[in-house]
């Protein structure tokens, strides 16, 4: 049995429990100097610090011991899925994130505009930085490009880059980016890698030959190289996965995006944790699960202002109590990999755990904390196995094994 | 590597060291009350608090974070089986529990008596549940059939429940179960999934169609239904896996029949704690490794009696010092799962458990207890390592690699 989802089927016992979980984005960290106190350490939070008395809390690692994860695997494995055997491809994470919603017959790449001479070697890989109204203007001139056989979606990013989806049947993935990756030299041909994406490649092919033409009088922004080829992931619902009925607040698209992937119903969550808890609050009979995703402590960490961070993390404290009184069964909060000020960036560092339900075995911890953490009654746990208990303590998995 | 078990078979280095394991089942509980203590932690346990001020203590996560195991997984796990990979079916199970010695050829089935009227229908799925005594009588009926070229066994379990057990030869197991789990409707015929699962539904309708004429005149338990095939499964002994001469010491026949799937002796080990240890001490010389299971504190916890479970909790504290008094090697005191009182039932909650050995690290814990472990220097653990981690401190494990 590799696949923990396969046990949680065999044993899923639907009821109508209510399972929320809440996410604050890159929530572990780090102290800015020896002997100091990290973020959340710092922050005043008497309402997490009052579902830890009252729950059980740990350290969940997002992947393994020492892998730094993205946004995709982050939440991939929060939602109980294997990070290592879901992957997600960077064109399909790159469509999330622009809220393009990606299907199970697309395969998406990431596009950069390039500046190409006379014999068309490549002179700037970025094509000066165009702005990002020039990027809209010539992705307009793109999308007219039309292939048989396919239906195709050019879509801005910003400044160099956009979006390249390519929708139609028995298309693989496994293509070489076309981006050299240097100047003065001519963008490579996309090769497939096996039949499907062979076919793949030749639609790419076609489409690169006609762009080159429809882009001849654009300078700089007068060719275009593709990158990170994804094939939408085959990936259960959690409606299949475990019988719920799930529903996303997120304001950013990518986690809505990601929400979707495992098929949850995205909800208007407005452009603030008030208007998500309020959806939640509205929402709150019509769905088994809730996942309420919270951005800025994760954006403050990669600014490096761990002042920012200290003032997110409490702000994101005072929904506690209103999601505590719709009387959830089980309450999770978390985040999908640590952020600290002091790196800039994304880390491995363990995310500092909260278990919240009756049903709870309590720890002697009473503030939340990374280093409190430590002492905690769910220990260190993998982030794929949070799901698992929530359903545990949700009733919803019978016994294995008799 | 997917199994443990290939790694200690490469390992393995045999000498005459004792390991003895004490499962008190269902070992693990919960508070009653927020802030509360939990069975272990209320119990007065002077010489299990001894055993973790010598040793190491921690917590046994029987088969993954959230999943709630039978004795059967429960079991072996801490037989180093990882639970997973080994399924013991529902009808080798039931066998096991009425002591029926199954066997490698055998396909173990649950049947239940069952009414029907003149046109076949069932109009009651359990026969009006006769009395344990009708059910032993109507067995001896069923027990007269035959089928050529399978040995058949019908063994009473109580009530409208009985055993069939068909010994023969490339018999499968992938059979559909014959209970339509409605009245109202005939029982269903039996499919095999695969040829050899063929062969034993062809066996299982001939000996139903034989049952049916053998039962018309013992209404109301004038029929039955089968469900739950299960072929004995493919386990090595614990002699092949780790080299060891082990005995079991167990009152209920349930784990009497799990030892004896991993190849232990089953040593006459009477009704009590004392007649079990008695026959440890009498037969201390004779085996390498000894497996003592106590049922009570499991089946008070069912009972949803907390003070009954706490004072068999003390109960089996008291024979602690005689164990001890043996000089074994190594000695493990854990549970198969947690049956805490306030759910009266088995629960995915991590199991307070002991290595005692003289090369073990001790931790600063000294007293045991579900919370204490938390500190224990064992951590969390899967039960599948207790076995490695029992043969290391024996020394009958060697190094891997140069």
């Amino acid at each position: 049995m590799s696949n923990i989802q396969d046990l949680i089927r065999e044993l899923r016992e639907d009821n109508s429990s209510k399972i929320v979980l809440l996410v604050a984005d890159g929530l572990g960290g780090l102290p800015m100097e020896k002997g100091g106190k990290t973020e959340l350490e710092t922050a005043g939070t008497p309402n997490l610090d009052g579902l830890v008395r009252d729950g059980v809390c740990g350290l969940s690692t997002p992947v393994l011991p020492g892998i730094t994860p993205g946004s995709g695997p982050g939440h991939l494995g929060l939602f109980g899925y294997d990070p290592l055997e879901h992957r997600i491809g960077r064109g399909i994470l790159e469509a999330l994130g622009i809220n393009f919603s990606v299907g199970p017959r697309d395969v998406a790449i990431r596009g950069n505009f390039c500046t190409v001479d006379g014999n068309g070697l490549i002179t700037d890989r970025r094509a000066g930085r165009p702005s990002t109204e020039t990027c809209v203007e010539v992705c307009k001139v793109l999308a007219q490009i039309q292939v048989p056989g396919v239906e195709l979606f050019v879509e801005p990013v910003r400044e160099h880059r956009f979006v390249l989806v390519i929708r139609g049947d028995g298309l693989g993935d496994a293509v070489n980016d076309t981006d050299p990756q240097a100047v003065g030299v001519k963008p490579l041909a996309a090769k497939g890698a096996d039949a499907a994406s062979g076919r793949t490649a030749a639609v790419v092919n076609e489409w690169l030959d006609k762009a080159s033409k429809a882009l001849a009088a654009h300078a700089p922004t007068n060719m275009a190289t593709l990158r990170g080829f994804a094939r939408y992931p085959n990936i259960a619902t959690m409606k299949d996965a475990y019988g719920l009925k799930a529903a996303a607040l997120a304001v950013y698209p990518m986690y809505r995006g990601l929400a979707r992937l495992v098929g949850m119903d995205i909800l208007d969550a407005g452009g603030s944790l008030e208007t998500q808890v309020a959806q939640m609050e509205k929402q709150w009979k019509s769905y088994d699960f809730f996942f309420l995703h919270y951005k800025y402590t994760d954006s403050t960490g990669e600014d490096g202002n761990f002042a920012a961070k200290v003032q997110r993390i409490e702000q994101f404290d005072t929904i506690i109590p209103r999601v505590r009184a719709l009387n959830p069964d089980v309450l999770i909060v978390t985040g999908d990999h640590s952020t600290p000020s002091k790196l800039k960036s994304h880390s491995w560092h363990p995310v500092p755990t909260i278990l919240w339900s009756p049903s709870c075995r309590a720890d002697p911890v009473t503030e939340f904390g990374e280093s409190y953490c430590l002492a905690g009654g769910l220990g260190q746990v993998q982030a794929k196995y949070l799901m698992t208990l929530a359903l545990a303590h949700a009733g919803r998995l019978g016994k294995f094994g008799a």
